[in-house]
């Protein structure tokens, strides 16, 4: 874990300005003394930034190492639930685990656990998560008024998030696929897990883990999934920042989440349409009960997706897993 | 944590026969030396198992500390999915909290931890759940196949499992309370809490925890609850036998729960309903919409109260706090 509030002050400081600050300034503000600043400067050194020391100058940030800290990230974001407390790790077994180890021993809702990489990133149902350097893998930790038969809200809300995130910090134009496959190019570029712990009728806590395949590349993940994943970079044919594109993903989580606690889950759902590539679309829906296929018309006021079936007849559907056999 | 399948064996022997067992057929049984034998025996002694050792005779037990062992249980049930492992405890903070963390490492399903007190019992929306010794506390781990909104299933088959064996166990004529609280003489005897971890649509795994106020003195209880509980030696004005209550109720929690998980639930809703004193009842329905009057009809087909108001709508409660204005 990295961070201390001096640095965060001595990076705004230093990113506020064009020319040098001087080190007495930065001893003032801080309340240390000016060796004390000295050796923040050189522990920021070390993990990466670039910055210019001069003699009765001062200091003068010259370049960030690609980390997505919270002195880098703090900075960039607005947000009133989401991120008051973001917790950097170099690696982890899985953001998950952490933020639900974390939630276990009262860690309030908001916040953000964020790794660089993943040794057991996990998808939906025990699934691996492959999690290379260059991806964009974080937790939330979420305490919500929820009923358990809820959570399906809380990972619809993290797809319309994200996806108008990527949107807006990369120009990718990702849309959704129902439920919450956030898609480039037809392949997945997001995986989102909802995990809670919970009682019969009211959750404990839950925790949203998000990986973003931002800057990975595709020929790292293992053959069975190379058809179905692809990242941003590949789409782009160029890095994106993941400095912004976490920034605003976390801060669209933020606005998202405040419509979804306050019951504003409509809103979302205005959004999740606008994104979706799967209303109009010929979908197979594979389900326990059956296959079947049909048009998407809409999506219900719990997420739901209502299918017309060849017959006329509109089916309803609270999970399966969806293709798109024809697009709209 | 105690417990040997040495022990085992040899207290089932030890049970098993009037008189005396030779420490050589003990010892050729466990493939161990007749020294060996007398160390299990010595160890049992220091439990507080009162054991007879007589020369060239062999050992004759003459009475068992009163422990939720697993050596005292195994016993005495006949399981299938539940309690193939026990883990016994003299104290923790919460069987339900050791539970967790065994789950969380991938214990499987079935496995009950039993502990003779807790420190930090808990009920239901983090309230708290006395637990002195004399009762019965104990958690189980269940990994269902189920949907998170269907975890009060689970909760109100529990009810449905403890009632009946305490019925059987000690006699005591407890009554369900709509939807799971098990009741003696008007007040509460036991304490359910159904806990999971579980994503959207699966559920990973389930934690339901039981506490039975079984020789438990209600002047232990702190002043705030002693009006709504009470222990079922209080109202039989004599200890229950909590060996023989804690297998019984392992082995009705087997049986429900093998209904449940065949999808038998209706089976489990017939017992609840021949158990209920809240059906026919006049009720008042405290939630978070109003607080309604009328008469309890019966339960939905998902444990769900159907009431019959003043006007004759029919109501329906998913949850709620039910208080018994009238008996049916």
């Amino acid at each position: 874990m990295r961070g201390s509030n001096a640095r965060v002050v001595i990076l705004h400081r230093l990113r506020d300005r064009e020319g040098f600050t001087s080190g007495q300034a930065l001893a003032r503000e801080l309340g240390i003394s000016r060796p004390g600043v000295w050796k923040h400067i050189e522990s920021m050194r070390a993990e990466g930034y670039q910055i210019e020391a001069v003699p009765r100058l001062g200091y003068r940030l010259i370049a960030s190492p690609d980390v997505l800290s919270a002195e880098e990230i703090l900075p960039l974001i607005r947000t009133k639930a989401i991120g008051r407390r973001i917790l950097h790790f170099e690696n982890v077994t899985s953001t998950n685990d952490v933020a639900r180890d974390l939630a276990v021993k009262g860690e309030p809702e908001g916040t953000v656990v964020i790794a660089e990489t993943q040794g057991e990133g996990r998808g939906r149902l025990g699934r691996a998560w492959v999690s290379p350097p260059g991806g964009v893998y974080f937790s939330v930790i979420l305490r919500p008024v929820l009923p358990p038969g809820r959570l399906g809200n809380v990972t619809l809300m993290t797809a319309v998030a994200t996806a108008a995130a990527i949107r807006e910090a990369t120009g990718v134009d990702v849309t959704i696929k129902w439920p919450n496959d956030v898609m480039a190019d037809g392949r997945k570029v997001v995986g989102i897990l909802t995990e809670m712990l919970g009682e019969a009728d009211a959750v404990n806590f839950v925790i949203v883990g998000v990986g973003i395949n931002a800057n990975t590349d595709p020929r790292q993940y293992p053959q069975s999934v190379r058809t179905s994943l692809t990242s941003l970079s590949a789409v782009l044919g160029e890095p994106v920042d993941r400095l912004t594109l976490a920034a605003a993903v976390l801060q669209h989580f933020d606005e998202d989440w405040t419509r979804l606690a306050r019951g504003q889950f409509g809103d979302v759902l205005h959004d999740w349409r606008r994104m979706s590539s799967t209303l109009g679309a010929t979908v197979r829906v594979s389900t326990v009960r059956g296959v079947f296929e049909g048009t998407a018309l809409d999506i219900g006021p719990d997420g739901e997706l209502i299918v017309a079936m060849p017959d006329g007849r509109k089916c309803t559907f609270t999970s399966g897993e969806v293709e798109h056999l024809r697009s709209a």
